[in-house]
């Protein structure tokens, strides 16, 4: 190793999910939303002044974070929007868990946490989810660095309800308590109304998902005026501009059209209704779905078998080579006409078989 | 202090930039291009098919690392892009100075450079330049963490020659060598020839300058292979989707226009050329610049003075309330429209005086 090597930081390579892009695919591996983006957002591009682009975009992402303050009813101060939920969790990373004790997250849960946790080296320790793949409450109550709860859990698809949550913000105010509701919008319950009794308290949600903007990167968190500017401090002594100007308009262009949202988000919801019908008659079981996916075993063929049977098909599916869940599959829901074909797939395959 | 506050990273906040918004204002203070972007940008942004957003977009940025590949002439695995070169080398800072020995960088530079240093926790050394604002070779020949030098320096405008960076890298082969060349298309020699010789280089580039597109947020770094994948390393354990679709469509679509790009900084170049005779004859020196600014001080009028009577007048320049350069404007390079308004109002103001 060369000297200058030395110097490096040495980190094992995180790999992110697979992006496959044919024309004739069924992509249900991300948990991206088959509906297009509200239809002001196309307008406004088509119209957007590149004038504009020659400019730095407004550092604090205003028009962006006015408009959730008017759709969420919270006041400016206690929004903090980045490049993604995965840029707001970071920066939350970097800013709140400054301390020796271990922050706790569950054993099966979003992949990145470990990843935050050692790039920024904060002391961490995997709590283990029951048999059921259940957040077991008291694993939560003792002396901790800090706290991040997926509610609804990925790859789970478990959520967990207001009380569960507020017992664990309420026995933690030593800490801050991250909820990260990337999937809330499929029928979980958001932490938001506790905002205003804890202010050691973060709910971090997303454009990717219920608004159908993943290739946008936009995330936000909301939290108490304190926190929200100790999270700023650290982003502006990164990256003064991270918000691009496209970003910003279309994002506060999207919020507006709460009907579009509501419309989607139902079709989704309804879809994955008579999906878990569908899958369960052809011998799976997965917990009840409050997200976009369902997290899915099957009662005799092997879960990396059909995944890659399904593939051959040009059906992407997630498959996690992990202890505990390597026997499920993790299944987006996408449109009707998708899901359709991809229970058509399966049936055909396990009547063969 | 609560508990909760102690768990948070206590830092000083950095202060962005004032972003002015008048409809009649003249904003030459942040070093922005007064010419829009590439007409291309406007017509894919136009023809944009939304459903793209509903995906994550690719996490290399595939399209627009390609693109600079094929202008650049060099391999895409060595090309690193980000959210604008702040990112680019706040992930630089965090991945390539891993050392106890101090970094270097002059202490009149960008000011960024120490606020990442401290983010980080990287130990670093700022060195003097001298009196009239050069960089003195000699201070970066000894043992060293890394070494950062932005090229040509801001906000003094100097340009350093070839040999002069290729003498510090060849004698830091030790070290991470990072030049900056924010203002590179502006009339500087890039250091990019010397990629072929030396793995310990790295050499950052923007958009936002000579490309006009500050507001979309895009910057890249060439170096070698083993550099550029221990960056991405890094940043795919932060953030794997960093660059949104817009700005990797846009973005390729900006570096196609080659003939835009000559024709938009030569514009800019002759107009620097005539403000430099032009404030000269008004009792204003500078050092030479190389940049899309000048640099300038009055031979009897205190630039604070002018900083502030420019400003009634809704014209915005650049003013730092920092030893040895306290006396100095920094002048972004507008349209010549805006140049002769400029003189015309400073020449107004000093014949008054």
């Amino acid at each position: 190793m060369k000297k200058w090597e030395e110097k490096l930081r040495q980190i094992t390579p995180y790999v992110p999910g697979e992006q496959p892009d044919f024309p004739d695919m069924i992509k249900i591996n991300t948990n991206e939303n088959p509906y297009p983006p509200a239809p002001g957002v196309e307008k406004l591009l088509k119209e957007m002044d590149t004038k504009k682009l020659t400019l730095y975009p407004n550092p604090g992402a205003k028009l962006l974070v006015d408009e959730l303050s008017k759709q969420y009813n919270i006041a400016p101060e206690r929004i903090f929007v980045g490049v993604g939920s995965d840029d707001v969790l970071g920066m939350i990373f970097m800013t709140c868990f400054s301390s020796d004790k271990p922050i706790l997250f569950p054993d099966i849960t979003y992949s990145f946490y470990d990843v935050w946790a050692d790039l920024f080296r904060v002391p961490y320790k995997r709590m283990p989810l029951d048999e059921n793949f259940c957040i077991k409450k008291e694993d939560y109550l003792g002396e901790n660095g800090g706290i991040v709860l997926a509610n609804p859990n990925a790859p789970t698809s478990i959520a967990v309800g207001l009380d569960f949550i507020e017992d664990i913000v309420k026995n933690n105010q030593d800490s801050i308590v991250v909820v990260d509701e990337a999937y809330i919008d499929f029928g979980g319950e958001s932490a938001f109304p506790l905002l205003e009794k804890y202010e050691n308290l973060l709910v971090v949600q997303t454009f990717s998902k219920s608004r159908s903007m993943a290739g946008m990167r936009i995330g936000y968190a909301f939290g108490s005026e304190r926190v929200i500017s100790a999270i700023y401090a650290v982003r502006n002594s990164y990256n003064s501009y991270t918000m691009n100007y496209p970003s910003i308009v279309c994002g506060a262009e999207a919020l507006k059209d709460v009907a579009y949202f509501k419309e989607c988000t139902a079709k989704v919801i309804a879809t994955r209704e008579r999906m878990k019908k569908e899958l369960a008659e052809l011998g799976f079981s997965f917990p009840d779905s409050k997200t976009n996916f369902l997290f899915a075993t099957h009662e005799s063929v092997p879960a990396v078998e059909l995944f890659e049977m399904l593939r051959e098909k040009r059906i992407f599916v997630r498959y996690f080579k992990t202890p505990r869940i390597d026997n499920y599959l993790r299944i987006t829901i996408g449109t009707d006409a998708q899901m359709d074909r991809v229970v058509e797939v399966l049936k055909e395959y396990l009547e063969k078989r």
